[in-house]
This record gives structure tokens, C-alpha cells and sequence, in this order.
């Protein structure tokens, strides 16, 4: 084992291809219906929505996929990105354990989302999308898509959650910076916006919301795609360079991790990190815990239903397979706007279903508590998504204390919180408070699940 | 010369010593005075405010001084910090200029401050001090010393510039995220701080009022010391990590920068960077331009006199021989807060005086116009501050277009934006102005220098 705290690939050790989780799991992924016919779907239903390449990464087969020279180029702005032993942390928690974690955060806009974004942009670009549009909820991926669409010319229109818009007026200053332009959800720009608002004037938006609206301009603008940045396997495959570059850096510190966390909120940094760990096992390997970490008062994956719901409040999308809290839940107002999602990726939910990964919530203040002495012992200031994962690091350290084992933890910190201060602020001033979840609400969400024949 | 984008050093390439300018100039730097003799200051008149440590390296005329382990440790954190080639930014500047950057936003506060920060925390928790005072503008100094004090667990005081405090709440959040406590200045807490507010009750503060403050507090305890995050000898000492890794990182690309270039309030960043090339110089190197760039409304380097000043408002402070408007003159609330301190460092205004140093300055809409415009090209959203190097970048770039000549520039990109968004935020609704310099403000300041025997 080295005795050093950060682990650096050369900037050659970029991967070159993104890893399919799908070429190696067990079982195909269920099916992808169309909302109307309840029959699986095909490329052309999802034309008008993605460009062709996006289509063909969502079902490959193929157990490499290669980078294109163009993305590459852009992920050398900042990756490799590094991996760090957390030493003072494991002291502070007088903890055997051995803490890694993988740092996003040094990403221009601050997290793991330009992974994707990137990519995204490009296959629109090549294939003459003239325009993307897509939705965020806190803005990390918003602030994303726009620094990815304005390096390859694409103007783009973000549909942001009101509670982040009114929350994080940053991020959605860092999205003008880019080019961007940046509406609050629900809004008067979409039937599915009007129809919220004539029901919820004061709606606080969700990403089901936002996702409705979004979708719902790109499928009436012919040189219009939408762009999602989770839950979808093209996006997941796209965010797996994160564990890809991980692996390589537990053998440079020569540690083989034990247990392997993130937050979850559509999955897509959660899998990024553990897919290619996961790949190891599906195909022979030493097998390991998974760990996706949720908020209490969004627990898709540890009280929803997993079963066929649609991606989006106004039922635009196709109908997909997943833990879901039902389409019309709308989370709470918490800080950790990238986790206030009511589905979770089908990837994702298909492992958790299958016992493969585990699924642990956690309420915002132990959270936020837990991210300010990850801060005070290792300088980086966390995203309030990412202190769900040191969260359960946490829980972890301590059960290794408890049972005096030595046990290897990585955790996936997605993103720092330079543009998330306002929590912190409230968090100090005592002005956060942990919320229930709402069992009555999803109760009555998940009876307006849809009825499917397959599945 | 690479096709490369960004050069990374190995670990092992941190400096292991700081570089020295003051071995290599072909004149001392004036003496430092005591206020109330007008007589040269010895170590103890030094001794209540820094640990001997720091105040050796004040006057220390050795060329190399050793970085203690225990703060390179930390510098891994964060250290090598990358250098790029700006090329997206070449091809948007249609310039034949070749633009290099050395990116200090990397580390955990977001700013080259840490360097300097976790050295001083270091020195003083080794000679017994207990307790930190120190003053900030726009946040970066008071975070960094908050995250360093923190490491080394010392208790920090920050005296934040009121401007700033208010429009900047989220730099506050960081630094009590790292435990640290912060105050308004001009506060209530000191006879400085309350001597002001009689005079202006709604004053806006300075760098020069919140160091009164600070020094202040640290003179009153014995087991506090005061820390200052730019100005001094052995503040730029400690940045000069910086430039030495750029001369490794220049050599890796194949390419030699002919102008270096930093934006300058209290001076450390540019310093950092070119002091380690103009010791070369000193040696007998080549000789290349040095440019650093202060505001308009604050132009110290540009507008004031070179003579014998106070560093504080309230006159606590010894005299040094540097450019200044005057102790008394107060700039205007613009974002760039770590710009606004009306005088500079007496290594910097020794070099600006002597015609080594060339100075420039530059109204804030352009330099914000010049932060997008490097934003969208490059994908990092730049400190208000280090906006100014990017235009003074800018204006080189276009000369050399001009002039169809090939020159090599090499800025200090000195931190991100994701703090300053607020900034962004005003530029873009079109709130932001340009301030004039106010002249007779500045005159009156400087009718008051204090009139000094030796020099």
C-alpha cells in the first residue's frame, strides 16, 4: 500500500473507450415502452428526441464503446481526474478503515456532469442538431450542458426547478457565462408548464416537471434534441471514465476497495464510479458492496415501487422499468437539488432489485454534518449531493471501528459546493431542518402508476 | 512545442524550496521603518504581530528556502497545479500569440491563497502561537487561511471588508465551514474599527481598515499572531511555488513565454509567478516583459507614489517604501475586492519603479467582458480578479495580431469565479459600471503620507 494521499494518471491514461455495463449483466434490461401502445420501443420513437448514436449507445451490446477524438480532447481539460486517500479523514474518525475517494469536482463547472455533457453535445453536433434542450435541477448539469454545448456551438435552453432557480441563482449565472439560456420550472413556455401552474401557482417545480417541458419543445422543434443528464444508459455509460480511471489509481495506491459509495439521484455518478468495479465481478472478479446513497425524503430506491413508470410528470416519455416514487410525487424543497428525482436509472434499479447494490437514505442534516468535517479534515468543500455518500461513508467507517476490521471504502465525491454555499449558510444558521418522507403523497403517486402489458 | 493542452507535473516535482528574489536583485529593498522613530525595524519590533520563522524570511537573503514537510504534505492536496495552453481562446482572438495559463484555482479555496496560507499556519502553530487574526477582501485570503488554520488546528478570526462581507455571504459560509469566525469591518470589536464607523457609520471598509482591525487584536493578545495574505516579503515568498512549477511546465510544452502577466492588488499572485522567471533574468537569462494589472478605480501602481506609506488605515503598521494612494484612500465597492488595497508590495513597487515591472489598468466591464469571452473558450469561469490578466492577455493577444508577430504570453489564471457569481450576475442584468479613478480623493490621501527621515 503507498503512503501517498492523491493518485495522478497521466494524461495518456484518459480511457479511450466508456464502458457497457450492459455486455456483461446477467439479464438483458427489461424492455422500453411506448406510452401509447405499451409495445417495446424502437430507435425511430426516440429519434425525434436523441440523435442516432445516443439511440445505439442506449441498447448496445458492444462491452467497449469508443471515445471520440473530439470528447477526449475536451476531457483533458480536466481529466484525469484525481483519487485521494483520505488520511486526515480516517483520523479524525479514529476509524481502521482505509477512505478513498474519487474527486469530480475539479471539472470546469464542478462536478462529474461534463462527463456526459460533453459527449452529448458532440453526437448532436455531428448528426446537425441545431439547439439543445434540456432540464436541471440544482445546475450542476444545466451549468454542464451549456459549457459542453457552447465549445460545439450549440445554443442551449435549460429548464431549471424553481426551488433551485429562487435557491442557487449562481448556477444559473454560470449558464449565462456559457451562453446559455435559463428558465424557471414550471414555466408559461409549455403546455405541461401552464398545466402545472393552473393547478400549483406557487409549485416549487421538480425534475419531472422540468423534464416534461423540455421534452415537450424538443419533440415540436425539428432541429431541436433533448438532452437528459442521468437515468438513461447512454449517460451512464458515458459517466463510467470516473470508475474506468479509478481502478487504475486503487492499483497505483495498491488497495483493492471493500465497498464503493455514491449518491444517487438519477444514478449516474453512483454507476459512473461502480459500473466498471461491477464489470470486474460480472465477469469473474472479486466481489464487492455497492452502495447508492439517497435522501430520506426522496427514497426512490428504499420505498418506491419498482415497476413501469414514466420519466416525466406530464407522461411525454417512454414508460421504463425502475424504482420510482410514481411520476407525480414531487420531493420536498431540499438543498441537494440533484437528488429530488422520483425515478432512479433502470440500470441502477434493475442491480438494486437484483440484490447486486445496496440502496441506504439519509436525512439532510446528518448530511450536511458529516460534509463539514469531511471539509475540516480534507480541505474540499463537498456538493450537498455528494455529503449523502460521505454520509454513508460515515456509517461505514464506523461499523469498521465497531467490528475493529480494516475495511477499503471508496466513495465517489461528485462535486464541490462553491455554488451551494447558501446551504451551508443555512445549515449554520440552524435554518435546516431533516423531512419526513411523505408516505401519503407517494401512496398516491404510485397508485397512478401506469398498466402495462410487458415488462 | 507540444500539441498538448495541459501540462501536468509529477507529484514529486512540488518544489522543495521557495525562491528567493531578494538573493538575486541588484539592490536591497528599502528599509522598513518603525512609525514612531522613523528609525530601520529590527525582528523584535516585529515579534508581537509574526512567529521568528516568518519574520527570518522577511529579510532573508538566501536564494532558496526550504518548504518544511509538513506543508508540502498539504500542497499535495492540491499541487502540481496545472499549466495550460489556451488554444480554443487562441482560435476565438484570432491571434498568432501563443496564451499559456497556470490555473491556481485547483486547491481546496479556489485561489492561489492556500500556498501562502498553510505555511503561515505551519510556522506559527510550531512556535506556540494559539489563535489567528487576519483581515480579507474579497474572501479568498480569509478562506484559505480558515482551511489552513483548521489543518494545523488553529482557531482564525477574519476581519472581512464589509463590501464584501455583504456582497459575498458565500466566501463566508467557506470560512465557517472550516471553523473559522468572521467579522464586518469596520467593526465594533476594535478602537480602529470603532474609530471609523464614528466618522463614516455606513463605510463600506477597506483592506486597509480590516488589517487596523486585525493588527489591532493581534498586537492586544499575546498568544494570538496576525497573518497577512499578500504585500509582504515572505507572503511572496511563498508563492513563488507557482512560478517554479510554470518553468518546468513551460519547458514541457517547448515553448518560452516573452510576457508574463498577473492581475496585482497586494501583489502575491503575479510575484508567484514571475518572480522564479526574472530571477532567471537576474542570473543573467533572458530578459521578458512582466506585466501586472491593477484596477482603474484603484491604481495604485499606475497613479500613485512611490514612497513611504503605512499599510493600515489607522496607522499601526511599520512604513514601507511602495507605491500608494495614500493609507487614508478608500476605492470604490467593485467586485474585484482582492484588487482594492491602496498600496502594493514593496518587492513589486521596487520592480515597477525600477522599470523591470511594467504596470497596466483596466476598467471592470472590460474586464469582465474579457472573463466570458475566456470562459467560453476555455471553460473555466474566472475570479473577478484574475479578470484582469485575461484582458491585459487580451490586449497583448491583439497587438500581436496587429503587429503579425508570434509572442508567447504566460498569465496567472489566480482562481475560479464559483464564489463571485454575484458578479457575473450584475454584468450580465448590465448593473455593473466603470468607476473613474477618483483623483482627488487620491491627492488628499496622499498629502497626508507620512514624512520620513531615511530611504
Amino acid at each position: 500500500m503507498s503512503s501517498e494521499t492523491k493518485f495522478l494518471l497521466p494524461e495518456d491514461r484518459i480511457p479511450r473507450a466508456w464502458y457497457n455495463i450492459i455486455s456483461d449483466m446477467p439479464e438483458p434490461p427489461a424492455a422500453v415502452l411506448h406510452p401509447g401502445t405499451g409495445q417495446p420501443i424502437g430507435p425511430d420513437d426516440l429519434a425525434p428526441l436523441f440523435p442516432m448514436a445516443l439511440i445505439g449507445q442506449e441498447v448496445s451490446a458492444e462491452r467497449e464503446i469508443e471515445i471520440p477524438e473530439p470528447v477526449r480532447e475536451v476531457y483533458h481539460l480536466w481529466r484525469p481526474a484525481p483519487l485521494f486517500r483520505a488520511r486526515r479523514l480516517e483520523q479524525t474518525l479514529d476509524t481502521p478503515a482505509h477512505i478513498y475517494y474519487k474527486y469530480e469536482g475539479v471539472s470546469p463547472s464542478g462536478s462529474h456532469k461534463p462527463n456526459t455533457a460533453v459527449a452529448q453535445a458532440f453526437y448532436n453536433k455531428e448528426e446537425g442538431t441545431k439547439r439543445l434542450i434540456t432540464e436541471t435541477g440544482a445546475g450542476q448539469w444545466g451549468s454542464s450542458l451549456a459549457f459542453a454545448g457552447n465549445l460545439f456551438g450549440l445554443p442551449v435552453d435549460v429548464y431549471m426547478v424553481r426551488i433551485s432557480y429562487d435557491q442557487k441563482p449562481y448556477r444559473r449565472s454560470a449558464m449565462e457565462t456559457y451562453g446559455a439560456r435559463c428558465v424557471a420550472s414550471p414555466s408559461t413556455e409549455t403546455e405541461s408548464g401552464r398545466a402545472i401552474l393552473a393547478e400549483t401557482p406557487d409549485s416549487t417545480g421538480s425534475l419531472g416537471i422540468a423534464i416534461s417541458e423540455a421534452v415537450e419543445v424538443a419533440a415540436q422543434n425539428d432541429d431541436a434534441k433533448y438532452a437528459l443528464g442521468s437515468v438513461l444508459n447512454h449517460v451512464l455509460l458515458h459517466q463510467t471514465v470516473i470508475g474506468l480511471e479509478a481502478i487504475e489509481q486503487m492499483e497505483m495506491a495498491g488497495d483493492d476497495p471493500d465497498v464503493i459509495i455514491g449518491c444517487a439521484g438519477g444514478g449516474s455518478n453512483f454507476a459512473g464510479l461502480a459500473f466498471p468495479f461491477l464489470g470486474q465481478q460480472f465477469r469473474g472478479g472479486r466481489s464487492r458492496r455497492y452502495v447508492a446513497v439517497e435522501p430520506v425524503s426522496c427514497p426512490t430506491m428504499t420505498k418506491g415501487s419498482y415497476a413501469y413508470d414514466f420519466g416525466d410528470t406530464a407522461h411525454l416519455t417512454p414508460l421504463v422499468k425502475m424504482h420510482t416514487l410514481g411520476s407525480g410525487f414531487v420531493p420536498p424543497g431540499f438543498h441537494a437539488g440533484g437528488l429530488r428525482y422520483h425515478g432512479m436509472s433502470p440500470l441502477v434499479s434493475g442491480l438494486v432489485h437484483g440484490g447486486l447494490v445496496e440502496a441506504e437514505a439519509y436525512q439532510q442534516t446528518e448530511c450536511f454534518a458529516a460534509g463539514v468535517e469531511f471539509a475540516r479534515a480534507e480541505g474540499i468543500i463537498p456538493a450537498p449531493e455528494s455529503t449523502h455518500a460521505i454520509k454513508a461513508t460515515f456509517e461505514e467507517a464506523a461499523r469498521c471501528k465497531q467490528e475493529g476490521v480494516t475495511r477499503t471504502i471508496l466513495f465517489n465525491l461528485s462535486g464541490h459546493g462553491h455554488f451551494d454555499m447558501q446551504a451551508y449558510t443555512d445549515y449554520f444558521a440552524g435554518d435546516l431542518t431533516d423531512q419526513p418522507h411523505d408516505e401519503g403523497a407517494m401512496h398516491e403517486a404510485l397508485e397512478k402508476l401506469p398498466e402495462v402489458a410487458a415488462g
